[in-house]
């Protein structure tokens, strides 16, 4: 597996591959991999000959007081997975190799990144998307591939490269999920013993509004009632949003009449989770 | 000559002509094509195996009561030229093709856009970056060429293109005067004969600074102030700025101490001309 930390490098290795003829899928990740971005990678490997995986923790995406500093980096373990995993070139840049002295051009997302996420994390989407579309074009694969458990990254992502015309076709994978339902997260490396189960609600909630949907109850403001309720209960009542969308937007529903999102964001501790879930 | 009004047409040539790997060369322009344009298909000529031209009269780059309307198009005579000059492919979207319905995304651009055609035109460069960005994705040329006559935009898409890894190489091509000096543009069509010859200024202008310079003035208030009083002869007074830089940046400077760009932009009658040259 080679590791590369320079554009320059990612770019004649790809070439080269590209040359021959070989299909390349790229992963992107902040690192502290699980098996949701193995899965990723998995999913680059079905469909590509050679899978490109980038670690880098991107500064322009974390607010003031956010867990920059803290957020778990474990690049040797990250490596032994990949290399076991098949992957064919790491790109571990750093922060100078991505944003140089005098950088100063960024992405105007709109209004896909406005709710949730884009509310609760100000200029988070503006430094996700101007990563990605980087990353994207540094490394000129033929698929990239997300995860479905950021939903609202997936549609700004979506939105990005449909709008820019970025030659690079976005996959867009299922959430993997521990045993008992907790999506996978770097971030679940925060929470203590306690908060690990307790955080089990989060994806009890979101069968619960399945069930209640299949079972007749299609007002979405009883349905987001019932998984604030479940949450209560598990102790989670640091709620930054419950929203139940059409499948594939941000648009908020007042009934559940075809495919539709639901999509949290809650604190335990001082650890956020967000997760979500197609029902209807 | 292929006449392309889709992405996916110039997609798939470009993509064949690769293949075969022939070089790709781009110019995008809004049309009215001029002997300055013509060079920059030279240029592209020079280097590459195959010439795309993109006519695309870029609607967000304009802001409100500028001459988006008024804009001179002139595509038959445009392609007439093209087709002589040995362009392989000329790329006329429809709005529609670039900017569909919930299109969402614009580039943010940084200090370079922010003075002169910046702060005169509020959004302008907004505009010209994202459609520059998009055309740069859609074609995937090897080689895209610019004019120095606009000497802020070519800054502008230096620093797109570097700060976004874009795989295009950026080139920036001499200005085409008129055989009086005058800079060519599509904008020069709205001058009747009378602006035409105060349009003479300009160059006039810009030459008197580099002589001064030349025969040791170097401060740079005087030499903007004998700019001026060149222009007021001609009977220009509406001046939006005079503006001596270091060159490659706009960073203003007090004193000419090495190369130097003399940026400027004037009103004459209805008319905004901009000039720029190289002094020190």
């Amino acid at each position: 597996m080679i590791i590369a930390n320079s554009i320059a490098e990612v770019r004649a290795a790809v070439h080269s591959a590209r040359a021959a003829g070989e299909a390349i899928g790229f992963v992107p990740t902040m690192g502290a991999l699980h098996a949701g971005h193995l899965s990723l990678v998995d999913a680059s490997r079905a469909r590509c000959d050679r899978t490109v995986v980038s670690v880098f923790v991107n500064p322009t995406q974390f607010g003031p007081g956010e867990d920059l500093d803290r957020y778990p980096r474990t690049f040797r373990a990250d490596c032994e997975q990949l290399a076991e995993r098949g992957c064919w070139l790491v790109f571990a840049p750093s922060n100078e190799e991505i944003y140089p002295p005098g950088y100063e051009t960024f992405v105007e997302v709109g209004s896909v990144a406005e709710p949730w996420e884009g509310a609760c994390r100000p200029g988070h989407y503006r430094g996700v998307a101007t990563v990605v579309l980087k990353l994207l074009l540094m490394v000129g694969a033929d698929q990239a591939f997300f995860g479905q458990k950021d939903y609202q990254q997936s549609l700004v992502v979506r939105q990005l490269v449909a709008d820019f015309n970025v030659p690079t076709e976005i996959v867009i994978c299922p959430t993997v999920r521990e045993a008992d339902g907790l999506a996978m997260s770097s971030r679940n490396a925060f929470l203590n013993p306690t908060q690990r189960h307790q955080a089990r609600a989060l994806w009890k909630s979101l069968q619960l509004a399945e069930e209640l949907c299949q079972t007749g109850e299609r007002r979405t403001p009883i349905l987001a009632g019932r998984i604030r309720e479940c949450l209560a209960e598990a102790g989670i009542t640091e709620v930054d949003y419950i929203a139940l969308v059409k499948a594939g937007t941000v648009i908020a529903i007042d009934e559940v009449v075809g495919p539709t999102v639901v999509a949290l964001a809650v604190r335990v501790g001082q650890t956020r989770l967000i997760d979500n879930h197609q029902i209807g």
